[in-house]
């Protein structure tokens, strides 16, 4: 390389050979603004398929779009239902008494949970695109749905106004669940983090497991809060009502179901043994219940349920009155509750089989099926976590599993259900206690403490908000400390100084990679976040810093010339970004030090240009490719100052 | 470079002069939290000046920290001193008149705005740090005080309560600014960006220049709403209110203030004129009112005005009753704005004179200023925007400008303020509007319309939602809309495409620079953003967008065999982001694709490693620590399958 021989503070002939950082092509803001709206809304690109179609076809690809059973029930076999038949009726097995027993937690009929598993699991079938969900009422969502009624209105003085609100709240949870997905804005879920869902299901499983301490201890007055302190205080203030013949029962099942559940997770091709054990254990204990009369011995049962499949619900919804911002609250938060679940679920098992759930598409699905439910006495239903692990072991192929147990339970409304007359509470609290202990996650808790202990943080905000103020605020609370620290990272962004690696032009952070030497006389910088109003105070300070820092240092007889601030990590800028660079670069010129960019991205440049017309501060001579580049360039410019330089970037140099 | 024989998915050999990445040197938990303490709290490390000194001069740092008087008091000479007459004397010419006119717009007594010209100045001069800072009533924060406290309680039917209310918001605004100095959260104002305070002060120069339609007009009966619909509806409802003899002195008034501030903006050494201006015009229209007795010809006169310096007020704040929540909410509004004009104006001229201004320190100055003064009947101050410009023309030298302001201020306060009596309000309205005028900064918006259109947006939210709805939400408004931004930044983070620069090994933006062109079998992708819960699902369905799109372009015998994703500007991740890339390698490995990481920073492969036990997707073979390293290897190893690539890649082999 030819070395210039202009002194560097003047405008410097740049040596052909170095190449120079140019704008990005001009593109207009009416096209800036559809991509960024585009990205924003369409990432996925929905209608990329249709392009260049003729139109049948795309008619064809559109209905197939809006029902996904029409892409694959053509194709549909009889090997292919044979798959499907047995995956139905394990989940059916499973569903029924789950469904019973959240329904329950609801403070619901527990008639409801069965409706719940018969209606949506239809639509599903017609709208859904995952093949392995199994869709149905869900823990969480339905012990929300229950707390959140109850702050207004109790389940057992006001039954019907709460079976009407919990219709209507599923009502508004299908209309915002459809919502988000019209509107496309499914990245609102995303805001419930790992961590936060970790922290919050584990907080869930406790309140409701303690919640099941009513059923298993057999005690009739109970708290009707969800806190941990309100319930132990409950316990414990009840000894009197505790009943040892629903005691015994319920450890015995308990045991019964747990271990189960422990040979599946040991031996998963054993799954059958936890995803029958629900049913056995209640037909079992329905069967002694009957035969010991244990009505009479203190152990509570289920008592008369209604015959017949759904009524319809319409008339029950109501849409004014007192109570109308409970619902549409408790419709908006178990609709993102139980969406989240629902989404989380499709996106697992499509990963591991190899297909893909469109989020949008899957919410308008989730949203209209809760729509289409809450008028045919259904409460809010997703895809749930357990009965969808359960239906991809036993095989599900597609969606026509959720069909079957739909079937099955439509047969258990029609014929089945004074079977379950006997069947004793206690035994539908330990199936909820086995479902929802699958909730807490401890390894995945130990990753994250690991990983990151921020996140951590917000884990346990998460989990003892859940159990000591309340479910919505243990959510808020964490999505809220979550965003803060997004904030914080705009904030507060790192600056990193670089050294160069030796016998290469790498530059790296010099605290990392501990090879890397500082070049003498340059302060190279790296800047690792976009340049906003939040954070230009921090990084002139910071900035100023590093430079007074290194002037310190600096023992030999060449002193700091050139800030040089690498800028490949500086995503965007705004207006007050831009000032940041005019401010440093008067700064440091009163300390005779020259400002270097290098690789402004294609956006940042641009303003940068845009906003520097007396050409001050961007111009070639003080913007460089790569780092090496303008190590190399400044240094042939400064040779002529201080000799004892060019021995040691003379290897740079060369390489460049 | 001797090119590797292993097949790429096996453990591919890596060549020895290939750079590693290693994870960064071990550091404690304790040590990381430590550091993020610091950065976050104290970025400016103000006690690195007492590192390594004796005691006694540790002593004399701390003194001299804490009341920065001490730092350049013992070196005061006369020539300073001089100087600093001059200033104060102009500053003193323009903060009486405006000081009453202030607190005027406050709905505060006048005699207000000179006590709190005259005693705050002074706690500046012995705490404040900037040498230019003119401190006083300002315009914006008398407006946002008046309106909210008329909210609730009327200054002319309930005076006493209304001025209790005044001081107690002003100690409220006080603590709230100290506290933010003591706690160093002083990047709370860094949220209020270039962009919202252009926008916002516009618009409250329209709201405050509004107001003065009344006295401009001579109306009597005036809206006390700030909209600018109710004081339309005002102005033009009662025009059998308006005074033309009024209406004659005002444009008279206001042309002459207009044309003396026009002059000083033409030529900045006379800055006297627009300095001296408002003091001449109540001169001049005092004695001509007071000689044709234009009370009685419909003008209206400021009145009787007590003499005397600042009575105490310890025994007027209010800290109980109904109103304590407004005057809390009136405080820290008030505080926020005083604190961001005063910081600016001091970081400003600190920038021109280059000396530093310490942030959380002029917090801790101005709240300490503002609670004194609540104690001795003044009202909110800060830095000035239009008097500290004044200032620094005038050639202050230090803060003794503010004490000879002050003294001034003390004389009128004592022998001069019967000479106001006939003082037209007309006049105070004509000076309000000639100092708010300034406010409006149309050029600086046009760069912000030029730059960046999102902010312009936010500009105009502020601009507009202060003119129509109210200041208060206006800048709520506009600071949500940021920030919402920010949000966005970090949901939807750019994803580019990189090409080789021939003859290179650097790799760009292939949209960017037009010269760059892609290797052929690779998809070199760069993510420009922190990687967390929520972008990682935008992420996985872009990335997989850019592998369809680019396997659908392939039309060469070479398919794609590797994604590279450059990780330079990723600067941190969480735990949701390290399960991306599990997901991406299991994805891409049903395409037969390789995933391939090149520079992670410190932060992202310490995690990475720690996440990735099994070692499946962070080993050497898929690490690199550049582009044209991660190309120039893979390519070799590839060789044996495809060896068209050879001549392509060769170049940039040698070059490595």
């Amino acid at each position: 390389m030819e070395p210039s021989t202009s002194d560097m503070h003047s405008t410097a002939e740049i040596p052909t050979n170095v190449h120079q950082v140019v704008p990005p092509p001009h593109t207009s803001t009416v096209k800036r603004v559809k991509t960024k709206l585009k990205e924003t809304f369409f990432p996925d690109d929905p209608l990329r398929q249709f392009k260049g179609q003729p139109l049948n076809r795309k008619l064809i690809l559109g209905a197939q779009y809006i029902f996904p059973i029409l892409q694959w029930f053509p194709n549909y076999s009889f090997k292919l239902f044979k798959s499907d038949l047995i995956s139905g009726l394990t989940i059916a097995s499973l569903a029924i008494p789950q469904g019973i027993s959240y329904a329950k937690l609801a403070s619901l009929p527990p008639i409801v949970g069965l409706y719940s598993s018969f209606v949506p699991p239809l639509v599903y079938v017609v709208l859904g695109s995952s093949r392995d969900l199994a869709v149905g009422p869900v823990s969480i969502a339905s012990l929300v749905m229950g707390s959140m009624i109850t702050e207004e209105v109790s389940p057992t003085t006001q039954t019907y106004l709460f079976i009407q609100l919990a219709f209507t709240s599923t009502f508004f949870a299908g209309l915002f669940q459809a919502a988000l997905g019209i509107l496309r804005l499914g990245f609102i879920i995303d805001f419930l983090s790992k961590a936060i869902l970790i922290g919050f299901m584990a907080g869930a499983a406790v309140i409701v497991s303690l919640q099941q301490l009513k059923s298993l201890l057999g005690i009739t007055h109970f708290t009707k809060e969800m806190g941990i302190i309100p319930v132990m205080r409950s316990v414990f203030h009840k000894t009197d009502e505790w009943s040892w013949e629903t005691i015994l029962l319920g450890i015995f099942f308990l045991g019964l179901l747990l271990l189960a559940r422990h040979i599946s997770i040991r031996k998963p091709e054993l799954f059958w043994v936890s995803a029958g054990a629900p049913l056995a254990s209640v037909i079992i204990s329905t069967i002694f219940t009957f035969a010991i009369k244990g009505q009479h011995h203190g152990i509570s049962i289920i008592g008369k349920l209604q015959q017949g499949i759904n009524p319809a619900s319409a008339n029950k919804l109501l849409f004014h009155g007192n109570h109308l911002g409970l619902t549409i609250k408790t419709g908006i938060i178990t609709g993102i509750l139980s969406l989240t679940e629902g989404i989380a679920v499709g996106r697992t098992f499509a990963t591991i089989r190899n297909y893909k759930v469109d989020g949008n598409k899957e919410m308008m699905a989730i949203g209209f099926m809760n729509m289409v439910g809450s008028t045919v006495s259904c409460y809010v239903t997703t895809g749930s976590f357990s009965r969808s692990a359960v239906n991809h072991n036993a095989g599900a192929r597609t969606a026509m599993s959720n069909a079957v147990m739909s079937v099955t339970v439509m047969v258990t409304l029609l014929f089945l259900m004074p079977l379950f007359h006997y069947t004793p509470n206690v035994v539908l609290g330990a199936i909820i206690i086995t479902a929802v202990i699958g909730l807490i996650d401890i390894s995945a808790a130990y990753l994250i403490w690991k990983l990151d202990k921020f996140d951590f943080l917000v884990l346990l905000t998460a989990f003892f908000g859940v159990i000591f103020i309340s479910v919505q605020y243990g959510l808020a609370l964490s999505v809220g400390l979550s965003i803060f620290r997004i904030l914080l990272q705009v904030t507060r962004p790192k600056t990193v100084m670089l050294g160069n690696i030796p016998a290469t032009n790498i530059y790296r952070n010099l605290h990392h990679y501990k090879e890397a030497t500082k070049v003498p006389g340059f302060l190279i910088l790296s800047i690792e976040a976009p340049i906003n109003f939040a954070n230009i105070t921090y990084l002139h300070e910071r900035i100023l810093r590093w430079v007074e820092e290194e002037e310190g240092t600096t023992t030999e007889n060449l002193s700091l010339q050139c800030v040089i601030l690498e800028m490949s990590a500086v995503s965007s800028i705004d207006t007050s970004g831009v000032s940041l660079f005019k401010e440093l670069k008067l700064t440091l010129k009163l300390k005779s030090v020259e400002l270097v960019l290098v690789n402004p991205l294609a956006e940042v440049i641009e303003k940068l240009k845009k906003a520097d017309e007396a050409n001050d501060f961007v111009r070639a001579d003080y913007l460089f490719l790569t780092v090496g580049e303008a190590v190399a360039t400044l240094t042939s410019a400064m040779k002529g100052q201080s000799p004892t330089m060019e021995e040691e970037t003379y290897a740079i140099v060369t390489e460049c």
